[in-house]
């Protein structure tokens, strides 16, 4: 697929750029003993499939920027969007009674491709501050409904939900929490649903009941009357692409229903076509939730915006005013931010006009079983994910499964092999996630197979080389 | 001063408009006994000083938004560079060893900006998550100082600080909480500090010894062991631009520094010139703070952008990793998010060739003094605020400062008489804000003050007609 018109690049300075972001970017999920060094790589270019760094080098891009850039790099007609709206009107309040067009305009077209009862819109800056708002809104929903003990959050343990003191304290990601503080009295992790890693010797069926068990025995153990929502991405991302056993979601769903526990899907990674389709909820996972978080594929990352999708039943408590002249005191100034949803707007249309979610429903299993070729390599134990949601774990023994230790940092190896090679891969720990812009092809999954192959060709022969294989 | 050349409207449907508006927005901080008649006036263009909505009215924009559009509205240069970032590189992931130019090239400027040792930046998407992020890396500061008591934060009574669950947490205002849950354990809220309402028969100097001494008392009460932080806005903002005695912030800041008690200067909308300097705690208040977050005037609104600067001292704590391998887990997709960088340096840039701080140093007092002419107004019981960020209070009775009841909505009345004559200014309460775009002149000054003039006469009117006075 083709993109619009380029600007002519402006010349950067790339030791002067490099220095002012050693000296003062913190940047975020940083290793600080490696950056006082070397510092960051600065990618300045970009354009369809490929992002460029500072020195010239070109990259396919294989993780969207962070699964955000669906559509693909180098839209102008994005950016020409953005820059309309931000001459008309960049911005003012939707506090009270104001709002804009393109906020207005973008929560019904939500409203119109969520499932059928999700017809309402609050809009944030991203995941986190999406799942944020969401937990305050659903406590805020129980205090309204005279039920105020209903407030502890069901997540789980490498679950993805964010940063913010909230967000963080739903992820169950425990590295993630190395010396930070959370919030424990609010949130309970159950296990996570990980099948390449289920108990020995249980079928995928039996490993369903066994997590449909453990919800039950949890809502027994701490009363349904405490329990405000299950909170669960689809499939696992930063947590490491985990998938569920089939029927999970709809039987997790149906418990939590009978127990008046609202259920959230956070298609933060899943929503705008990863899976195929809008959302995977229902398209996908045969669940109904009460409300639908999604960001980063919503703009493709073009602008920063969140929006959390809630149900017409939760809408009609929280359109209710607390009291005489009581507000819904909750929001952003940047809720329903003119720009961000003009390239909200502009995205949703190039997704439309392109048939994008056919394209991923269409190459994902190309590259689903493409990827699976590389599984004769002596550190691939497992391929999985679905569609353009895809990791690569690494282990020391395919059959006991066991990993390498964390010192041989395989997952880095791996990437930086790819990269060497033109393919930009994210390194997990042992793992390496794949979650390309939607807009590749069978061509291009090719090229980023063969490259692949010889990452990890090289990536054995080094580890054999320091004597961990 | 002038705007660039715009582009030709798009025709939009006012009726359908409204009605996806109505049907799909959550809107924050609206009162929804109202919202499911009336629904929302749409604002959709604008232009320097002036906003217009869907109708073709045309308003002054008398509240910059929210605080937000500091350089004015309209301006096709922001939207440009908005644009050309977009296309050239719209997004790509600032974790681990990546970053992109303008994201670089701005916390280089911000450094240069803020007081002398604030070097090192933490984006964010606004000033909610901004200080949600600042009280995350503050705990994780004492924790590797291996101080993990030291965790409470000390606050105000009617301070703002936006509305994650943690900066709700951190916010003061009351009727903001109605009905929601905060973190009581994390925070103390000291009193406010409001030399208008000060208890009766104290000098201002008596005020500020009171409020100091509160604070002394408090840490005494809770332990300095147990206090990590005091935020304070250095006027507060929609708490009621409440003013501070003289002297104030430099002490309490005195008192904190002594404890070893952070002090973070919430500069979401002082900073960026609103009170004539890009930031206002050591030029105005004489304060040199340990972190100081902005947002807000930061991009002038144009995008979502929040930004956490944090003192070379704090930097090499959060910079050491806490074990091998360790990363300062916590960030955002959109930290340091290239199109929302790119917003902030062309706005920085017009602030600074167009002199916006000298244009507030100079327009600033002259505007506080026109409004003061309003003060022989029947409800009008104190003008208050500083150069660009002022406040109106409306009372029943100047002499005892009793307010007029809550169902006079008296806030409401003045700002809808303003708009009536083409005027936007902000209903809190029984307040009404002012704090326009940083471009005001003397002439604009004296079109608002005559419009207000009206207002407050009209308001009078149905005022008594109602009963009320």
């Amino acid at each position: 697929m083709t993109t619009a018109t380029r600007t002519p690049p402006r010349p950067l300075d790339a030791q002067a750029l490099w220095q002012k972001d050693r000296d003062h970017f913190i940047h975020p999920f940083t290793d600080f003993s490696l950056f006082h060094d070397k510092g960051c790589d600065l990618i300045v270019d970009s354009n369809g499939i490929y992002v460029e760094d500072i020195h010239g080098n070109r990259f396919i891009d294989g993780i969207a920027g962070l699964w955000c850039v669906n559509v693909g790099h180098g839209r102008a007609e994005i950016g020409q969007a953005m820059a309309e709206q931000a001459t008309r009107m960049a911005y003012f309040s939707t506090f009270n009674n104001l709002s804009n067009a393109p906020a207005a305009e973008l929560a019904a077209k939500l409203a119109e491709l969520a499932p059928a009862n999700l017809n309402h819109v609050f809009y944030s800056c991203g995941g986190s501050a999406a799942n944020d708002a969401t937990v305050r809104l659903v406590h805020y929903y129980f205090n309204r409904l005279g039920k105020p003990n209903k407030k502890r959050i069901l997540s789980r343990h490498n679950a993805y939900h964010g940063t913010t003191y909230l967000a963080a304290s739903l992820t169950g990601i425990e590295s993630n929490n190395w010396g930070f503080d959370t919030l424990d009295h609010l949130v309970t992790h159950l296990s996570e649903a990980n099948l390449y890693r289920r108990p020995k010797g249980m079928s995928e069926a039996e490993y369903c009941d066994h997590l449909v068990a453990e919800l039950e025995e949890t809502i027994e153990r701490i009363g349904a009357e405490h329990i405000a929502a299950f909170i669960a991405e689809p499939i696992m991302g930063a947590g490491g692409v985990l998938m569920a056993p089939r029927g999970y979601h709809a039987r997790m769903q149906a418990v939590c229903r009978a127990h008046e526990i609202l259920y959230i899907a956070d298609e933060v990674v899943t929503g705008f076509g990863r899976l195929g389709h809008f959302f995977a909820s229902e398209a996908v996972f045969d669940t109904q939730p009460d409300i639908i978080n999604c960001a980063k594929g919503l703009s493709s990352g073009y602008a920063p915006l969140g929006a959390t999708l809630i149900s017409d039943e939760i809408y009609e408590v929280l359109g209710t005013p607390q009291r005489k002249g009581g507000v819904l005191s909750t929001g952003f100034t940047y809720s329903g931010h003119p720009v961000s949803c003009a390239a909200a707007l502009k995205n949703i249309e190039i997704m439309e006009r392109e048939g994008i979610c056919a394209n991923v429903r269409e190459v994902g299993p190309y590259l689903e079983r493409q990827l699976k070729t590389l599984s004769h390599h002596a550190t691939v134990g497992d391929v999985r994910g679905s569609h353009f949601m895809l990791a690569i774990e690494n282990v020391a023994d395919k059959a006991s499964k066991a990993l390498l230790p964390v010192e041989a940092r395989v997952g880095d190896r791996v990437a930086a092999e790819a990269q060497k090679r033109g393919l930009i891969i994210r390194p997990v720990g042992h793992l390496n996630i794949i979650s390309p812009p939607l807009i590749w092809d069978r061509a291009v999954v090719d090229r980023v197979v063969a490259i692949l192959d010889e990452a990890f060709t090289a990536t054995t022969t080094s580890l054999r080389q320091d004597g961990y294989l």
